[in-house]
């Protein structure tokens, strides 16, 4: 371990969207839950030499440095939370790994297969360490739930599993920013979006995707705005005597795949960033012999039951508000009952398992390390060889 | 009983609205339910000499007459359906239990209580006819399901009722109509809707109203146009080089009270034609010690329920979809399960209920008679008695 | 044509489920709507020589009888009404047509492909009949409306389309009835529920599929107890002394499918029985540059709509309650408004418009004829192909 | 002004739920707004000698004390946080305005009339300080985009004003706590949750209650076991061996009562603690002649808004996700959209207007000073009034 005994030292690589719900959740968990050692904000990296600094202060992180082997160098450092791009996410983690450290480390777990498969690998070899991913949506406390009564046995034989995350964002409108460009972004809603509720399923029922049936792998919107230039921020418009300039998207717009879990469910996923309507629904259904479930992000305290072994005559889907502290995973480090949690909630609750993880102790539900990543970066992978190749895919053909 | 042995041989008073939801139920209850004696349409009775007859061809009315003495004389009629305004039922109703008819009466009993008293006291004396008050959402699947689960405890003592009847129809736009004027209405939202409402939460609470505690009557829209004269389409203008002339409207605009019921529970009552966004939000929620109900007509299918009883990692509202054969009150007679029923249903179940009362045979459900809605009208009473001498009026003011 | 101008003359096969849905919407057609003409119910067959009079008097109709052949040859019949199963309304409609009636047949066109495309030749052929699919849900006064509003162009370019007709009935619980017999039933959910929302998803999206990606075909429950024996209603035992026999289940439980339409949007179906919570969830969302829209069957009266062309300030989704005279497909026969339908009103209003469409009338909103049915059954066909030989099927190769 | 120029330095008194929930928001509000002044966590103020110490490490107060009168008088603070039950309220308030330190206390503003007069009182004179108070669901986005709506006229002239914070945890196993104790609560669900929705009421309606005509204050629970002593924690028996010792409640359960808007609305307001199967609903329902408003703090991130001057054809109640940064209030200060916010989040939105309006700046939606919330607190006693006296009292009876 990278540091002397006691406290969880971070060190966070990122401060963008990512690095400042990592640091909010790292300024907030020792507030909200008791945990078995002290966390302190060490160091933060990022690549701006005038911002990075204004981050840190704000944030309330000790040091502030712009390289992040220098971070990851520092010998107080004893967990490097890697909350940047994709594309970086091998190298940063690995080099870390190789410095002893624990490495928390953003969704997907790379932008490629060959790059996931890398960091399972130097998490298998360095043995001291331990990894985790940040799928923050496994600790919202519906979901959460949602894991535990399946456990039970509560839903029986799984037949069904419905995962779909649906935004809207991504229409002709928008610029060609970076998250449009695949050497940048590796996917689009795929790596994004996908790779959530692909964890999800896989999280909540307990089981494993075999084989990707089919797959659709479209981009609805070729030509994008180049931002920054004349008309980008003229809806539908060339601006005043210009002309806009267009670029190739050159990733997918929204992803959806038929697949199949290894214990007999059938399995439908799609994400999309055009979607209009829905601004960040996350949802996910399960169906099994003796009962169902259903999650809707956007209603994130919520989960609905469907308990298919009770009398008939009041039987139906129940409105479960998992805010119960007694009862409900999460729920006795907040509010009282029904005081409802938000988005960076999922984030706090994280990095107090990830605490207590290092500290030798359970996490509330099963926490994803690079092992466990690299299983849904093979259904991502599947996903798209599927599409391309227009082919049933076995995941088994990923090692 | 006026007329021979089997068959319930109906005349019906009304031909509109109502009129045509009765028919409607007469036509189709054969067909649905299985009954212990045979329906006949014998004859619809109407005050327009064209229209009556078209109306009797169109329902399949064997007869049609307007002379609403004439049809209550006629020797085949054994039951007499009121379907006229409030002010003409004690009349018309009084004239059939004196000719010896079983009474069908749509709500509210009457447009005054002491009209209303005069029903009930003709239904007392004439002690082989029967009584019926068409509160048709008692027989909405969803609200007798209610009764039944409060009628076997699973509510435990109650503590609060909330009823509300919201429609929005009764914009300053709408013109005075005779909905508006006192003499022939007798009462706005508060006869037409505070009676369903007050109908449904005796019925399902299975409790008495005994007093009135608050109460508020109040016309918003005070002035109207006169319909049939310039510019009264004309929305907001005075018509082309005309002025629209206008009345006062003389009835309630909404009438909202707080009661207490001899159980303990306390109530709200709330009756309203300008609540903006509600079309027909005939709802009701009743929270008791082991449980709570909640029913909203705009989705009368469903029926929400909350059992404090179960455990509270799965306890929440759940939406129960009232039409499982085996379970749920008239679902047997209908369609398969979840092919959902609508408003007109209520009338059909109704009827079905009123052909094996007559038989000798049990309701699904009880049924209101005169006395039963006297009670109703007591509380109509109340509430406005509270409202005009701003004071607390007892239910046993009234005999 | 067969018979004497004015009046529809109805001869229906069938006296199970459609055929009591099918006798309703007769029976109450003329009721609720002002046809061009008369409806006469003349006669209705089924296959039960007890049954058959006993339904017939009980819907009204005039005749009874047991031989469909007979009904066709019948001259006073001028519209042949098919409500039996699958497997049969090939024989029986194309004998219809070679007889000059008119066809209203029940959904899917047929149980193959191959007896789909000769009714859809008998119908070209026929050049003086007109031809009827009951597929009901287009009637739904919501699906109408969401039809009419993509046809307004409000959604714009369609970039998804999400489709589910979700039930539950089909657990291990469920004896091997006729319906799980693939040599009569033709297919289980696919034919069943699958037909249903690719009708529905044709005509709200006002576009046809070309290709099918991706298709999973699965019967989750293999064997199930013969009805009738030993312990088939015994859950779960084998019954007194005795075993239960167990059968092999020859049709799908469940069929989930990708496709693309013409016009650019990618699009999900599934069909399942096995869906435990949800009883007759038959769904659609869809997603367009301009706005979205959302329907569930199980609140039928409702058309969710979000329009992305409004102020984001107050934008979301709107919950039309889709029942306004004035404004809504088929409201201005019903009631007032938010005075909810049901499941049979669908049936109701296909009648109303096959009538208008007989007199030379336009229908509310567009009619599937043969030739429309058998482009639904060909996508129906390209899912199954794309299942059993594992890849991508064109509808262009079916003719 | 309490101190030198600059940052706000902050005192609290309180830490238990409250005294956490400012202290989250003291902790958070610079990290996510970009505010004009510093924000110091200066000293928190507890009863425990023990527990005190720990508080204000665990959220950062730089000093603790036991004795609220030093606090007051420390010459670094600049804003005393008061977050003491409401018996304290007063006496902690008066003092620190008369030492000339800017207040924010919890709401109620006091536990009586007569104490909340003389805090109105103590405010006007104290021209240099500023007054706030805690009523956090003013500056939920949802809340404070309906008071936006309302104020450009979006519902034009009010009818309906509909509120109801129903709780459910007071069932008859809730001991005898201090919350159920007169002396010191002063109140039970009146002051706890009628509190509030009569300022959102107020808040969002832009008027002011001018009469209460009818209420009822409940105790449901009239005797409650003593905690602490055998029996408590067991259910409905004695324990072993022990009887249960019970204790007499002195506070309401329940209060409901009608009133009326000086603009001509009438109104009701219920606030329970035995609304079986409402954790925490807190609803307000607003009706006006062009449009209205739903809100239900369980689903906090959405406002239903219902246009009645659009097109009936897709008119509806809109669900709008309020977490839009360019449109919605507090959104941008947050994450992207419908990354939804939960119920601290209100408490950091209101300490963000505090700091601005210390500042001189204007708050994002009208802040609630003493002098605000003293109206409030005169419905509040009206209602009482009006219970107990039996008549309809004005709220111009109270100075």
């Amino acid at each position: 371990m990278g540091g002397s005994s006691g406290a969880v030292r971070v060190g966070l690589i990122g401060t963008k969207f990512m690095g400042r719900a990592h640091s909010n959740a790292w300024l907030n968990v020792s507030r909200f839950f008791d945990l078995p050692s002290a966390v302190a904000m060490h160091a933060v990296c990022g690549r701006d030499k005038v911002d990075t600094p204004k981050f840190a202060q704000r944030w309330g992180w000790a040091n502030s440095m712009t390289d992040w082997r220098q971070l990851i160098a520092d010998g107080q450092v004893n967990l490097i939370d890697v909350g940047t791009p994709n594309d970086v996410h091998a190298e940063q983690s690995i080099a870390a790994l190789e410095a002893g450290k624990h490495v928390a480390c953003e969704k997907p777990l790379a932008g490629t297969l060959a790059k996931a498969r890398q960091m399972r690998d130097a998490a298998r070899k360095a043995k001291k360490c331990q990894t985790f991913v940040w799928f923050n949506y496994r600790r919202c406390p519906a979901v959460a739930l949602a894991h535990n009564l399946v456990a039970k046995g509560r839903l029986g034989r799984i037949y069904h599993v419905r995962a779909a995350y649906l935004q809207e964002w991504g229409g002709p409108d928008t610029p060609l920013v970076w998250r449009f460009k695949g050497d940048v972004a590796g996917s689009g809603a795929h790596g994004d979006l996908n790779a959530h509720i692909i964890d999800m399923a896989r999280f909540i029922a307990g089981d494993e995707v075999t084989e990707v049936v089919g797959s659709i792998e479209e981009t609805f919107i070729k030509q994008r705005v180049i931002p920054g230039e004349a008309g980008a921020a003229n809806k539908g418009s060339a601006g005043k005597g210009g002309k806009k300039r267009m670029g190739r998207s050159t990733v997918d717009d929204a992803v959806l795949f038929l697949a199949r879990f290894k214990g007999g469910a059938v399995a439908s996923f799609e994400a999309t960033r055009l979607a209009t309507g829905n601004k960040n629904r996350n949802t996910i259904e399960i169906n099994g012999e003796c009962g169902a479930l259903r999650f809707n992000f956007e209603r994130m305290n919520e989960l609905e039951f469907y308990d298919a072994t009770s009398d008939a005559t009041t039987r139906g889907w129940t409105t479960i508000m998992c805010t119960d502290a007694a009862k409900h995973p999460y729920a006795a480090a907040w509010w009282p009952d029904a005081h409802v949690l938000g988005y960076e909630h999922g984030f706090v609750n994280q990095a107090a398992d990830i605490v207590r993880m290092l500290a030798g102790k359970k996490p509330e539900v099963p926490m994803p390390d690079f092992e466990d990543a690299y299983k849904t970066q093979c259904v991502l992978e599947a996903a798209i060889v599927s599409a391309r190749e227009k082919r049933q895919v076995a995941i088994s053909e990923f090692k």
